[in-house]
């Protein structure tokens, strides 16, 4: 049963300007760059205000890209009109990432009637040395 | 063997301001209000960028109030030599919060001489109904 | 909104022997001995085959516990009459056990709908430094 | 850098039953079938007693195949000498498997010097429906 994307790279970059600018608040720096079969990728274009001392990205930056990249391929999947919540997230940090460009690459290991569970693996912009790695579940509201 | 801080809440806010700056890039919206034996208590101000649709305080925001006040439940505990690193945390998002101060309590779980472990109790100010509830790991640098 | 149990300790005990007697295929080594508000606490004495080398108790008797307490937690407060199912389960191993009984001791963190959260403390019976510590969530099947 | 297995699968089975005997207090259930790169797979026929009701297998036993997997994995890269200690793991229930033997895949996110990280995905033998998802961390003693 292979599961397809509905909604293009561009929709969702789309969707992410218009109904969830609250990610946009510093600036364009989220961007969805691909999705396909039960997938989807975004990248994250870190600035000062998201750095650490010793020039590293912050947790809660990291966070938040795990976050939104899982939130972002769930919709990819089922359609803008649901509001998903996340309802459990456990990260990983594994390695210190360079100062610059992030991806994050989320796929669907569970997509049931009310709970979906996904999994993010960030790591350098074209690197597959992963930075971080994490299990989110969102709650599904009816359909 | 009672765990007692050896740091003061005036001595953790100044080591907020001094050499963590980086968590009030948005303003002062971080304040530790409470330490005792083996917790540490924070406030947070959540801003209008802090919020999602409806009002209520995004996922990274809460991640980041639950990260914070462990790592500083931990300093006040060890002293702020050390360089402790986090290395795995877990989040259940409970209930939506209303709009106004949030407070963390973190207790120490286990204080080992390589691993910390935590866990962060998030509510409103002054109640006891959750919002969010955090177990996190901190890798301690050798003494 | 104090929650209280509706179910008593020889009820829980009753229920653990004839719809759960799989916990029990090794000798009835799992008991309840108490229930409060939002809590419930069993009793684990380990045989020889739970025993890791070094005599430590394994990690999956461990597991076991807390999710046979959180579940009964959940049963106590409920009634057993729902067929709840583990989604998630986040287990910190903390300390090696001395060989011994254990007691874990488990609170409702939230009661919805859908999902209940439940943290669980495991320490040796009678004392109170934790051995391990664990976060489940439960999907509760529409009542 | 390419991570490769120092072990066998043969060397892997030897040390599971001479070292790791307690995984077969109840007989021959555990076995691993393949190493490479990264990775470790095991196999896992249940017995009665580790089923629930309806047929399905219990959580303790899933966990304990994400667990010995793992451990299997990170022992098959670094060599059977380290005593490695599982700290942390996070356990996602997805579906309920059929009556029959399971597989495990466990593949190491990151091996450092003190702690070493890795996923695990359970499904049905042959299938790649996962029915679980876990992620372990486990600390190693100094070499």
């Amino acid at each position: 049963m292979p599961l397809e994307p509905i909604l293009t790279v561009a929709d969702l970059n789309r969707f992410l300007e218009t109904d969830f600018s609250e990610v946009h608040t510093d600036g364009k720096i989220f961007e969805v760059i691909a999705t396909g079969a039960g997938f989807a990728t975004m990248r994250l274009d870190p600035q000062e205000k998201h750095l650490r001392p010793g020039g590293t990205v912050s947790g809660p930056t990291l966070f938040a890209l795990a976050d939104v990249t899982a939130y972002i391929t769930l919709l990819a999947h089922i359609g803008p009109v649901a509001l998903a919540v996340t309802t459990n997230l456990n990260i990983n940090f594994l390695r210190k990432p360079q100062l610059g460009p992030l991806q994050c690459t989320c796929h669907i290991l569970k997509l049931g009637k009310r709970l979906a569970v996904l999994d993010a693996a960030i790591s350098e912009l074209n690197s597959d040395e992963l930075v971080a790695h994490a299990t989110a579940t969102y709650s599904i509201p009816p359909r």
